[in-house]
């Protein structure tokens, strides 16, 4: 069973790859992701795209915005891939195999305008906590692609990754805007775009914290 | 019943402004209370006393820190200068009856190093935002008063209340840390000193949330 499935999404992500959805390597296009866009919009990226629900509903929303999903798992891409198409999402969203933590490898500095992480892994464990995509190490990353207005949108639905979050985000000297401990509950609840995992937890009734988080310059304190 | 118990509050008031625990004229010491206090000790003061079991343990605690306990009700002030006086708090803890919402009337720019928020009134309803003690009102009042190393260190069961507040703190441009969203439960639970409801709340089992503040030169963005 798990090789026929493996076997079909091998077959979705060579088809997407050909139809140019999916790019499998990201590092070509350092500093030239606007060409291959072929205008001059801003980028936004989401890193862990899932099933993709969250990334091709943004990018059939905002044709006027470049979007590229990034995930490490290349064969959810081939879900992704086929979850874009069914949305009816344009040449505005592409998806790449790759690794976060190599995320200068694949932008040049100012590149991108918005990055998302949705329900990121939440690595409880101490010994991994620099695996979490809100380490400072992954901060220092995203200033560094990020241009000056750029900001990070968070959510998630582990408070303990929510709480390292907002102290990594502070103490990094990002400013913090739209928290919420309860999404769904919030202001911020209307035009928001679910993710797949977070459809299904928010049904059971798990409140979905969220920040957004904008790259300040540091200063020495 | 009430009117012996206000009797009585009444007598206490009277008996701890003569003993100088109670300064019933705050305005009369801005910008020389360390005059009062006859030495040049930081100045941390709390903003709703309630009955003094918080201020009264830190002053014992910590007898090189003035503390200046602010307490709207001035009846309470009468309990928490009794609670100061069991606890064996020194001449390092003064209590004044004051309105919070005219902190510079009482404090020179600068005088203040610490303040503490404590279970403060939650104010659910939209049209008494302004009373939160997080408003950006008050939070304009606190980074005047502070000098600029000054800290606001905020605790409170009600998490509506919490989140307000931290979106206020990032929204006036304080650098934010020590975040937690269930401080018995955390790092820094160790050396927390409980409040008379923050200790019968968290025995129900009701999580406690908590940040510091650090005011920081606001900036143009």
């Amino acid at each position: 069973m798990r090789i026929r499935g493996r076997d079909k999404f091998l077959r979705q992500y060579n088809t997407y790859i050909e139809e140019g959805r999916i790019i499998p390597e990201a590092p070509k296009y350092k500093g030239r992701w606007r060409e291959l866009f072929g205008n001059d919009n801003p980028i936004y990226i989401e890193i862990g795209t899932g099933r993709g629900q969250f990334i091709s509903q943004h990018a059939v929303q905002n044709p006027e915005i470049n979007y590229i999903g990034i995930e490490l798992e290349y064969l959810l891409l081939g879900r992704v891939g086929h979850k874009a198409e069914v949305a009816g999402a344009g040449k505005n969203l592409i998806v790449t195999p790759a690794d976060a933590s190599r995320l200068t490898d694949f932008f040049e500095v100012g590149e991108v305008q918005r990055i998302y992480l949705n329900f990121s892994d939440p690595w409880p464990k101490n010994r991994h906590t620099p695996r979490r995509l809100t380490h400072s190490n992954f901060l220092k990353s995203y200033r560094e692609v990020l241009d000056a207005h750029g900001e990070v949108h968070f959510k998630t639905d582990n408070r303990p990754l929510f709480e390292f979050s907002l102290n990594s985000f502070a103490e990094d000297d990002w400013k913090l805007s739209k928290i919420t401990l309860d999404l769904h509950n919030s202001e911020w609840a209307e035009g928001n775009i679910m993710t797949e995992y977070e459809q299904k937890f928010s049904e059971q009734g798990v409140p979905i914290n969220r920040l957004e988080a904008r790259a300040l310059p540091k200063r020495d304190l």
